[in-house]
This record gives C-alpha cells, structure tokens and sequence, in this order.
C-alpha cells in the first residue's frame, strides 16, 4: 500500500550448458517481482546470438507461454523487472538493453540510480552520441564501450567504467561469452549470487530469487567487486572493494526486499521482527492486540506483539486478486478503493485497543484511510506505529518519492501526523535503533540519507526539466 | 494450495435507481472471486433490457474497463464467479445466464448443486426440452418458467419450483422488475443480503462482498427462504422454511469463505482460530513455532499459538504474483513448482520444532511438498495438524472432488497419511470440536456428510457418464 | 459499400475417417466470408463428442492457430459465417448453435429467415420452452426436437420439422453419425454438396467453397429436398420436392455470391456480366470508359464495355488493407472516409465521360460521394447505370436492409436520385433483363420481391418490436 | 503474389495549428501500407515533446482506437511501414526511431537502403558508438548527430550528412520544430510533398497517401533536394542537386507503387498499362483473353488488351479476408495454399486461349501453381507474358530479394522457365521497351539494376555475414 518504490531488480545465469535459461528467468523474475512491476525483460544469449523480449507489464502478463518459447534455449540470460518514475515510462525504457559496438554485442540490467548521469550524458553528446532511451543503462553502456576501445577484455572495460560513474548501480553485463556482476563502490543495491545444482552460476537482486529456481546462495557480492564468470569458472577484480564505505540502502530491509531474502548476511523477515521489537520498547502502549497492514506490516508486527505480549492478530483481509487491470471506482459509485482491496476483520478489530503496525508513512493518505476503515469496523483506539524514522529527504540512489513535497514527514511535525490520520497515538521507531535490526548492526554500514540526509556521495544538481526528463516519451502498453 | 473447491458466488443488486450498477456487481465478484476462478459475468437490467457478458477467466481478465463500459447503467445487476469441474468447463456453462420465456426475460445465478438434476433433464427432454449447458442453472430457469405458466408472478413461480428441486440451491433470479434470493430448505451454501447507502439492495454469497462496496449487513436469506427485492421494498414467501433441518456446509467455516466473512452470524476468521485453539487441545506438542500454510491455515494456526503459548511465526512467502497464466516448470528445468509460489524463511524454521497448521489435507502432494521444502530449510521437526477432520466422502452439494479415489484419507489410516506425507506428527480436529468452532455450535445445524457420510438429500444415482457429462464441451479461452 | 447484407455462409463436412476437419472447415469459412463478418463458428464432431467455437469477428481473427487446434480432429463438421442485423448481434447468437435433447447432441447451421418465427415461438413458449438467442437456429433446433419424440430418426424429425417451419431455410444439421442437408421448398437461399477427394463429403452455401478445399461440385440441394450424408453414402427424402415454386433469391447474383460460385448451373460472374450487356442494350449512352466500383461492379462492367465497345478501365484503387479494427476519422480531423477506402485514378478518369457501374443503389449516400469523389478528379461525364431494378421493398427471407425507409428508391424517382447522387444520367437494369442473366433465366424461377413485392409466402406481420428483438443482447466482442 | 518486397514507406505532415496529426499519419500509413506490412510506427511531435508508438505487425493491428489516441494531439508527425528482410525483423527494429542528442530530440523515417552502411558503422563504433538495431536509420541518426555538431542548424547537419551516406536515401527527420525531407542524389526511392487543405505540408513516399488524407499534391522531392518546412514555410537547400544522375528504381512502376500514385510525373497505372501494350507489341498471340493476375498483373492486362484487341477479362477471384493470422494448410489437409487465396473462374478460362499477364517472375513457384489452377479450371492455352524484363541481380538500394539463387532467371532461360511453370509460351517485357513505359522515358533516368546490372553507386562489399547481420534479434511479435 505504500507510495515508495524501488527502481529494479535484476537476474543473470551462467549455465554449464545450453538449457531453457529463458525460463530459469521467468522464474527469477516472478520472484523479484516486487522489485519493479512497470516493465520487464529477458535476454537470452545463445553462443552469442541475443534473442530478447521486454515490454510493458508484470511477468506474468508479458512473457505468455508462446512468447518465452520464441527466446529458444541459450547457455546464459539476463533479466530484469522495473519500476519506473514518471519521466522515464514505457516499454523504449524497459531492460535488460542490449546493444552493438566495435567489440559485438553487449546486454545490460541495471539496478540504481546514478548522481552524474547528467554530466556522463552530457560528455557523451558532446562526442556525437545518441540515446534512445533516459535510463542509465544506456548510459552504462555507452561507457564500457568507450572502455572497452582501451581495454584488452570485457571485463577491463566494465572495472574502467567504474571509475567515472558514481551513484547506485548493480549491474549485470553479458557479452557473448560472459556474464560479469558488478556493485558500485558503496554498494547501495543489494546483489548476490549462487550455484546452480548442475553448475553454472546465478546472480541476483535478492537470493529469494536463488531459492525459487533451487540455486544455493554463495554470497553477497562486495562492494566495490567486479565478478566475473565465464567457462573458467567465476574471478574477481577487487580493485574497487573497500574504496568507500559500505552503505547499503537501510530501506531494503525495512520496505524493499522480499521476507525470505538474506542480505549481507541479515535475513530480511529477522530485521523486521527486530525492528517490531524495539518499536515496542520505544513507543509501548496498553492494546489489545498488534496488527499489521499487510504485507509490509506484517514481520514488524510479530516483532511487537513478542515484545510487548499484546497478542497478534490477523485483522485485514487483503484482496488477492486485484491486478494491474484493475478499475478504480470512479464518481458514479461511492465505492471505498481502499476498502475493496483492504477488509478489517470485524470481529477481530470490534471493541478493539490496537497497536496497527506498517513500514512507514510516505504521503499519509493510505494510513489515513485504513484508520478510518478500523474505526468504522469498531476498533476503539488506534496506535499506529511505525518499524522506520520519519521519511523526510531525497534518494538520488533509486527510491522514488517523486517531490520531497509529497512526503508528509517533510512538512509536519510526529503530532500533527498522528493528527491526520486520526491515530489515537503514533510513534516512529528511532534511526539509532533501526541501524541494529539488521543483524545488530554488525554487518557494515547502511545509507540512511532518507531519514537523516547524510548523503554517502556527492547529489546531482538541480536538472534542467525541461531538457530530457519527460521530453521524450512512448506510449503505454494498454 | 488446496484442490478441493467451491462452485460459484453469486451477486445481485437492486438499486433505487438506474446507475454503475455493472460497476458494484465488477467489486462485488472481486470480493467473491475465491470463490470460482473458471468464468464470470455480469448480466445488467436496464429496465428489462438485459445486457450481459460472460466469458472464461477471472474478474480481472474477463472485465477490461472498455467491456465493463458496454454494459451500461442499469438499475438491477446479477453478477457469478464459477468454479468448473472437469465436465462442465468452457464459456458456454459460464453464468449467469439470460434466457427469454413467455413472459420475457430471466436471469439467473446458482450456487450449489442439485441432487436430483438427471431425473428432472430427463422428464423436461421428454417434452421437447434442449439443453444449450450442462449447468443446474439452465434447468432450473426451465423449471421456473413451466412453473411461471401456472403462476401470477415470477415470486410465486420460484417458489412452486423450489417444491421440484432437490440439493443445494442458493439462487438469485432477476426478472425484468423484480430481483428474487433463494435458498434451498436446508441452507447448504450461504446467501445474504445488505442494504446500500442511498437505498437498494444487495445479495451476495457472503457478506465480504457486501463490505467490499460499503453496503450493510441485513442477514443471511433463511433455509427455505425466497426473498423479492423490487419497488416496493423487501418481502419474503416463507412457506419453505422450516421445513427441513439446516445444514449448511460446515467446510464454508473451514476453507471455502473469506475469513472477513459472516455466516449465519459467525465470523468465518473466528470460527478458524477456534478451531485452531481445539486442535491444540486435541493434539498438544512440544514445538517451538506455530506456523500456518498461507492463506488458509493462518487464522488457526493463531489459535494454536494462542491456546498452546507457542509463539506464532511467519513461516513462509508466497508469491503474489503468480496468476492464471504461470507457465509451470517443464521437464527441461530442474525447477520445483511449488518452490516457486511458496518459499521457506529459513531465519525462521531452520532448527526449530514446527506445528504447520493447514485446513485439510486431500490429495496430501502439495502437504508432502510442504514438509519436504520445511525440511531442506533446516526444520528440525514438523508436527501437522489439520483444522477439519478426515475428508473421506463424496460432496454432492456443491464442492467437487473428482473421485473419492483422489481422497488421501479414504485410503489411508491418519499414521498411514503422516509417513505419506513425511511429518513427525499429524493430528486432525474431531468433528465433535469442529461442530462447535462456528459460533460454538450454537447457530445451527451443518452438513457434515464429507466427514461423516450422513447425506441430508437423497444422493444421486451413479449417472450414466457417456450421456451429457463430458460429451458437449466448448473451448476454453486461450 | 453496399449496405445489403446477407444473413449468413454454412458449412458441412462429413469425412470418411478422423481428420483435421477443423481445418477444411476454417478454410471453408474464408470462402464464405462475404455472406457473413460479424460472428463465426466451428463444431467438430468427434465420433459423438461436439467441441465447438463461436465468437464475433472474422474467421482471420476469432480463429487463431491456438483455438483452431482446440478444436481437435474429428470424422465431421459444421462452420457458420454470419451478419447480425441490429437486433441481434453479440457472441450469443453466433452460430452453429449446439444442443443437447433426448437423442442426444444436435448441431445447426442456418441460412435464411422464417417467416412464421413469432407464431413458433409463441407456441413453444406455452409450452414453457426458454429460448437463449433471438436466432431461427435455436427455433428450428427445438421443432426438430419436438419432431424427433414421434420419430425414429433423425433425418425423419428434420422433414417433419419442414411442414412446420415456413420461410428460408437452408440449413445443416449434425447428430452425431449424420450430417443432414435442407433447403426449403422454394429454395430460396442456396445449398450445394460436393465429394472430397478422398471420399465424404462437403456441404457449403456456395460452390467456392468446395473448390477452396478442393472438393469436386456434385450438385445443388434441390428445393424441398432433404440429403442425408452418413456411413451409408448419400440419399434423399424428396416428399418437400415440387410442392412450391422455385424461388432462388435473385439477389444472390446480383450481389451477394462471390463470382467465382456457380449458383443453380449458372456461373454468377457470367449472369453480372450478362447483367452488364443488357445494361448496355437498356441504357446506352455516349462515352470514354466504363468503370466498375469495385468489387461489386467490376463484373457487370465488362459486359457492359463488351456490348458498348466502350473501353473498360480500371478507375479506382481499393485499399485492401482496411479491417474491421479501422478507425474512421472523426471532426477532429478533414479526412474523407471513402477517400481512404477508394481513390480514383486520376490519369484515367480526367476529362474523360465515363460510365460508371455499381449492382444497385440502396441508401445513396455512399454513390454520392464516390460521384463526388470522381468529379473532383476531374472527369467531364459520369453516367451512373446499376445492374439491378430500383430496390423497394424489405425482404422477409434473410436479406437485411434495416426499414423501407432507407431505401433511396421507395422514397425518390430515377430522375431524382439521378440529381440526388449528382450523376450525368441513371439507368436501372430492367426486371425482365434481370430475370433473363442467370443462363438466361432457364435456370427456374427467382424471388424478386424486393423489386416486385410479389412474396412467395406470407409475410411475418409486424412483430412488436418491444418484445424480443431489441430486449436481450450481449456485449460485442471489442 | 510476388516475393519481392519494397523495404519501407514514409508520411510526415507538418501543420499549422495543434491537431490530430497521429490520425492524419495512421491515414497516410494505411494508404502506404502496400510499401512494408512488417512494422509500423507513428511518432507525434507535441511542441517538443515527442510521443512514439512502433510494433510488429500491419497498421490495422497495431494502432487500435485506444493505442492512437495515447498519442495525443501535436503540429507534426513522422509514420512508417517496413517490409524487413530476415536479419532485421522484430520490433526493436521498427521505425521511426526517434533519438535524443546533444541540440534536443530527433525523429527519422527513411526508405532505402545504404551501400556503405558496413563503413560508416565501422567508423562509429571506432569512436565508442553503440547500436540499439541494425537499420540504417539509426546509422543515418549517428551521422547527422555527429555533423550537428559542426553546424549552426539541423538542415545544415542533414545537408552535410549527405555527403557521407551513399546509396537509396529517401528521408523525413523531425526535430522539435522542423521536418525536413530529403532524396539522396540518385533520388532512388519517390518521396513527394502535399499541402493540406488548411495550410500545412505533408511528405510521403507516394502520392495516393496525399490524396488519402485529402492533399494537394505539389511535387517530388528532387534527387539530392534538401527540403525543410518550418513556421516560415518550405524551402530548399539544393547544394546536392544536379551532382549525380537520375536513378529513380523502375520497379516502382513495375510492381511497389500503388496504381494510382504519380511518381516524377507519371501515372504508375498509365506505366503498367503502356507496359501491357508494348507487349502486346513484342509478344503476341492468338488468344481468346487476357486476364492479369490480382492485383499485380491487372493494369498491364489492360493494356495488352487494349493493343491487341483481344477481350480482358476477370478470370481469378481473389479471397480479400485472408489477413496476417491466416493458418496455412499443412500435412493434414489435402487443401492448396494458392487456391485458397485465387480461385479461377471456371466459366471464364474453360476451353479459353488465355493470355496471362504478371509484372515479373521471382522464384518461379507461384507462377507454376497458378498456371495449374487455370489447367485445372479448364484453360485450353496459357501463355504468360511479364510486364518487366528477366530480374536477374541483386538490389542494394532496398528490395529484397534474399540470395540471387533464389531468382529464376539468374539460374534458368527463358524456354526453360516456360516449361518449369508449364505455360505454352512465355514473354517477358524488353528493357527498351520498359524504359520507355512511365511517360514514354521522357521523365528522366531510371536504375535498372536488377534487369542489366548497371548499378548506379559502388556496391558493397560482402559483409561478413556472422557479424550483425543475424546475431542481435528480437523475439516478433505473436
């Protein structure tokens, strides 16, 4: 139910030999589905012949039994699924790109958010270059070309190009014979990788997407590493690592990544929990019973509930059925939207002293309208409590908000919130404490620039809007 | 995860005046949707012109806005989601249907399933009668309309023919006026009605769908009971009530109905922590988490954990986007399907004792599938317990099982099941406790014959198969 | 751009074993598919087993190479192309229609209009029958079912059904070991069989068909006659034979059969060819060229240029790539809608005096604009000449021209839809010429009521138009 | 009928005002439709912003109401249909492609086909460009993009690209505020220019889709002309005029054009009829028809007719439903492909002396069946006479021909061709005499290329053929 969305999930595989690697794919990304569900895309690579697909849509609805069978088998494959911001919509935008240059052909999946694309971008035009899309991959692409012309091997070109983008990027490149994953030097984006059980290799936004095809999960790849896996088997270049400080999103433990992901060796559901306890210890309330707004709400909710011995309830039903075809109900109907994909369980909320625990509040107008459904269901004092800090600046590294303006956090205090959206009370777990729920805190640093605005890197300035961001444009799949 | 189904959910509005009404029945079979996932549709009256549109595929296919916008306004709709077993599939049998008879149009939708629909086919096709579905409901409008010849009204019409069919009947009639509820004198699936914020009235199968367009809960329609919703108001024939004992089907409290649902002024979620809180008492073990198989074991599975104080655990992430489309793993991938749609969240199992709660077990693959993913996260033990006794007989009201044969428990011993299926334990809820999870017994009677063979209705003779069942069929939508 | 329309093309196959009778049938359909573009539909008969499908569209789209393979293989067939008057359109009424009644299932396939429809339906409705559609199928479906209770066989039912039925019929019907063939007793509609190469046998509304799928042409279905085709070879029940007089619809050959079909012995190109020279002989007239509209008066164009010693020219150029899906241009934009469809050729028609060709004028909108269309590229003369007598009165037997009042020449004199459609001069084909181009009218006799008003049968009266025609109805395909 | 095909068309329109210039462009593409039935694209320029939509497949199925109208309303437009050969095909390569570089947005559509392509990429990529397709177009954007940096406008860029490109050229480019149309010095490829009714200019590869839209016809483009309209009207950078001969493709005439488009003055109806008498000329025969084969062979029919005296006629019925779903006859039906799609009139070629007339021969097998169709049918003779002389070399200015194996009279006499395609004689149209069929020759140069192999430029090389040619593809749409 929330408004913050992450830019993009990403697949590869390396397989031993050549197998329906499209549809090892497909299942990668039905699994990183969460991740981005504006477009999506599969490349199959066979002996060096690139067969892709990508379009408007979910998995689900893009990739129709007849269509994967054209991608044929392969031995390796790349896939991708996106969210996109407003300014860079349609399918022309869609991943993983694949492109032609002097060395042959090159497929890209990109999971992040450069700061100096506007400069790259504009160096590149500078020289003649053209863009057929406003994503970085392009970008990306275009820079381990460049790269490549100085470099002896693919792999040379992607390390080079490291040096002069800066931002968020995990990356997956496939050139005819290999597939490299990169993380940038801070490693904002999560990205692992696994071992098929024939051999062959897999590398992933998240290692949900390593269980649901059976590959064992190796490890996270490092900050800073550029990994290589070719028929040699899998190398490493480290000149980046440990150049810059770890600072992996803290939101994707918080919001972002599935349940059931590990990430730098922290599970995802455990961090929740985590954050669910100490939300109780912070912001302890006399209830009845804790209760999450699903799904996001629901890991910190056992979390409260086991700290404060306020039982947990399953208190919403949540539509599971609603698609991307839904239609919202419109002004000749005086139909609830939220109510249709939203029920409070009567009998559990009626008379009810709840503790309502979600991730975060981004705009406040969702929380609001689920009080107020509680409150119509009976429920006679609400506590909503929150497993992040008040939301109140700028990612430049992949999480749109569109305009800080949109961020109720930005503009109101914790009691005017509260007041909003008519919670009886409203408490927010604390930056300090959220920096432990991740496995205590031991596993390195995180960006938190979000909730504090310690902005790891240099941001981009201010850019002309008017230049490319909403300029160009392509028609939605409908 | 389970393969015992439902056959339908049936919806109809009576609005005071003519509007979206294609709009409310759209939402109120969202809200039914779980109920039957083969075809759907809607039917409009727009002043006894009908307008209707049914095909194979879920809500959410089947109504794109552009084909919910030639349905019109009207000021009465009926709308149907279907379940089909495997003789009566294709967009032909989708409801509800709209047939002409001497005194104009008719539509109707069922739910349940007659017991005695051969001998009346038979009877009717000695007269000259033609069959275009292999559907109850096609008989049944025959049935009302040689009923409507001898009749003053469409009402009393429904109500001579209620004297001539037999089993399970949860029916909505739309005339070109009047709108007309139905249930059969034994109440075998539920049927209830509300009333909307400006006036008019909603039927619908369960109250969910009530909720979901913001109407209000009235009460269920009474065993026996035909209501008549037109200008005039509400009115009820009660001729047939009373005069058989209720028995409605209790496996609508155990599996069927949404947990957000009442019936029979039972909360459908209650009526499921009960049973789980039973089931703790009826089979105790030591463990460390309770843990329930998304959806329909979680709401016991809280009552297990609440009752035993063994904390309750989010054990598993299924997969929220896998739709009617999933292309499953073929031979040609080492990929498990189940993997896909549920995945094991191994912070949470690994080395812990497990009680794994689920509604039933039928054909016991998918339990064993479950074990064996628990096991390979590291589950040291895993304690099944099911919240519904064995299911061990033929339904013939309404759900659908294909042949007894498919049933794990008809031809297994409950030790036999639990090394089937690889448990450490398996305990089912007795029958005794399950009578009582529903309002503690006290709101009448169930039809338990599943359970335990006692069969309300005559039961049908074995049909003679090569006749009608599986010898007319229509493509399916692809 | 006619605005007559045919009601419907029907197709039968009865193969000697168990083959890919979906496919001769599709093909088939194509052939046909001038009769008929709004809705489709194959029944494949395999050994008793119908699996059918129907929906509106083409056979190019509602045939795809995924849905023709549902179908499956089978030893028979029936196909059905039809257009729907206003009042009764939708997918519900695409034909063939399958039933099931007491001897099993039953397919139809009709071509023609019953004249006595109401009463039929009226009595079987007092009867307590329920009809689905608004089609004569589903009516003679159920007299044939009446039939076939006193029967003991099937084709005995349909030549029973015959006395009752009144009107044009020319029908196929599949149980499941027969495929029975019948045209009414004045024949109005056509009706043909051929022999496959390998032995069954194909029935089809026009011998283009047969030679589609490469069947030899044996001969028409008489007038009356009933033709059964099962494991026994071909015979006839010819009690129907001779009781009325020959009445052919001489429309057929004016426009509605392709030109390529051979209709009663005559080839229907040659009879608009004919139709062309007594034009010429009729109306001669001083000039350059003579040109066809095409494709309906190319034809008649060469007769008319062969008796004249005009020279025949090819004047406009038909985009063939207009579908059904194409977007007409609205106020928004100065596009003409019969540009797109036809543009003159300039270097042919300027300066020139031309005759210009068309099978018959209806409304007269569309010959104004193609006049207008002509004059604006530049030529000097256009003297309009149709290959029919003026159009003025409603058929009752399958033609539908929506109210008399339509017609241009009930409402006007030839001299003034002469000025109306801004024509040079105007000249009709006379009756008796007419009578006199189907093998110069040796052929037997035709209706030509729609020029005469002389109806070889009662006419239906008025029926009240608020009962069935406009009342039920189904959402189009979109 | 043919197996050559045209590899584009292109329709840009520049208005006055803001207006539904994508409905203008969907007109104008239909009306090209003949020129490339692959791909399509229409981009809308809305002051700036630039609005796309491509894909696989005809106008019709690509641009549905909805689809069209997400394109919304702009003062310029660029559409295209592409015919691709095989190792282009997919939607990634669909046109107009529209790029961002350093001065803003461009769009470009071109028609033909570049000889020095595998340079100019070689040079790019030397530099670090990458590509996105393999078309021309892209290349052509890279070089214009390159020389935009060295120049003051875009028209001086376009200007200055022409000197680097060689081959067929006929090009629109769209920047936020000009179109500029442009023909390469041989002016291989037609491209003229209209005026709209309302002011306002639109470009097109052939007249008829000026005359579609309701335009006024101005002129062609000239060979090396440069023309830009703007807010300031037309004009003309002629620096490359002049500078080489002459070398419009005369199979436009042949067999690309529509009939009745006029291209560098002459009517291509007119060519192919003169076409028709010089053969008759060169080639007569004592017949008695001449009938052409649909669509293709029907002008120059006309003209043998005219010159010989001997009568034309209609002799073949084609079948207008068969659209790009068709399902062709396989193993399991015994039905012709060919017949299906050409039907011969059995009254017109039985016991006949036919003269047949076709615009060229390419692989010889559909010659062969026809020819058998009519034998078939009856035909007592069957001489077959070409309106083009034998087609013997390759193309590199943008008809396809795959390999020049694939050509019948590259491999084989004329006597032997005679007999491989079972006609009684066979003629084929002199070179002389065809040169002097658009307007007597008087119009100025042709490129006869494929007839004497007296090519224009310097062909290319032989492109390494692993290289880009197959390797990148995209999966087509399905």
């Amino acid at each position: 139910m929330s408004n913050l969305r992450e830019e993009c999930g990403v697949f590869g595989i390396f397989a031993n030999e050549t197998c329906d690697v499209a549809k090892y794919t497909y299942y990668g990304l039905y699994a990183l589905q969460h991740r981005g569900q504006e477009s999506c895309g599969i490349v199959v690579n066979d002996d060096g012949l690139f067969n892709s697909y990508r379009d408007v849509g979910v998995v689900n609805d893009v990739f129709t039994s007849e269509r994967l069978a054209t991608l044929g088998f392969g031995n390796m494959a790349l896939g991708h699924v996106r969210y996109a911001s407003e300014d860079s919509t349609g399918r022309n935008n869609a991943q993983p790109i694949v492109v032609n240059h002097i060395k042959g052909r090159m497929a890209i999946a990109h999971n992040g958010c450069l700061v100096n694309s506007y400069e790259l971008r504009n160096e590149l035009e500078m020289k003649g270059s053209i863009f057929h899309t406003t994503t970085d991959s392009e970008l990306i692409s275009y820079i381990i070309t460049e790269e490549r012309l100085k470099s002896k091997t693919i792999e040379e070109a992607v390390s080079r190009a490291m040096y002069r983008i800066k931002g968020a990027c995990s990356l997956v490149v496939m050139s005819p014979s290999k597939m490299i994953a990169v993380r940038d030097e801070n490693g904002f984006r999560p990205l692992c990788y696994g071992k098929l059980p024939d051999g062959g290799y897999v590398v992933a936004s998240e290692s949900c997407a390593l269980d649901t095809i059976g590959a064992e999960f190796v490890r996270d790849i490092k900050a800073g590493e550029v990994v290589i896996f070719d028929k040699n088997g899998v190398r490493t270049i480290d000149e980046h690592i440990g150049k810059a400080p770890n600072k992996l999103c803290i939101f994707e433990y918080v919001y972002f990544a599935r349940p059931d992901s590990t990430i730098e060796g922290c599970s995802v559901h455990d961090a929740r929990v985590k954050a669910g306890e100490f939300l109780a210890m912070e912001h302890p309330v006399d209830a009845d019973i804790v209760m999450g707004v699903p799904d996001s709400g629901l890991d910190a909710a056992i979390g409260y509930s086991k700290r404060s011995g306020i039982p947990y309830e399953i208190g919403f039903l949540k539509n599971k059925y609603i698609g991307r075809t839904f239609i919202a109900p419109g002004q000749a109907t005086r139909v609830d939207k939220v109510k249709i994909k939203l029920n409070p369980i009567s009998s559990v909320v009626k008379g009810k002293r709840i503790v309502l625990i979600d991730d975060s509040i981004v705009r406040g107008t969702t929380s609001a309208q689920i009080v107020k459904l509680l409150r119509k269901a009976g429920a006679k004092e609400i506590h909503m409590r929150l497993s992040s800090p008040p939301f109140i600046n700028s990612c430049y590294y992949g999480t749109d908000i569109g305009s800080k303006e949109n961020l109720i956090a930005y503009r109101h205090s914790t009691e005017e919130i509260c007041k909003i959206i008519g919670a009886d009370s409203l408490g927010y777990l604390s930056l300090e404490n959220l920096n432990k729920t991740a496995c205590g805190g031991s596993c390195g640093g995180f960006c938190t620039a979000c909730f504090d605005g310690n902005y790891p890197t240099e941001i981009p300035p201010e850019r002309p809007k008017n230049r490319y961001d909403s300029k160009i444009s392509e028609s939605k799949n409908i």
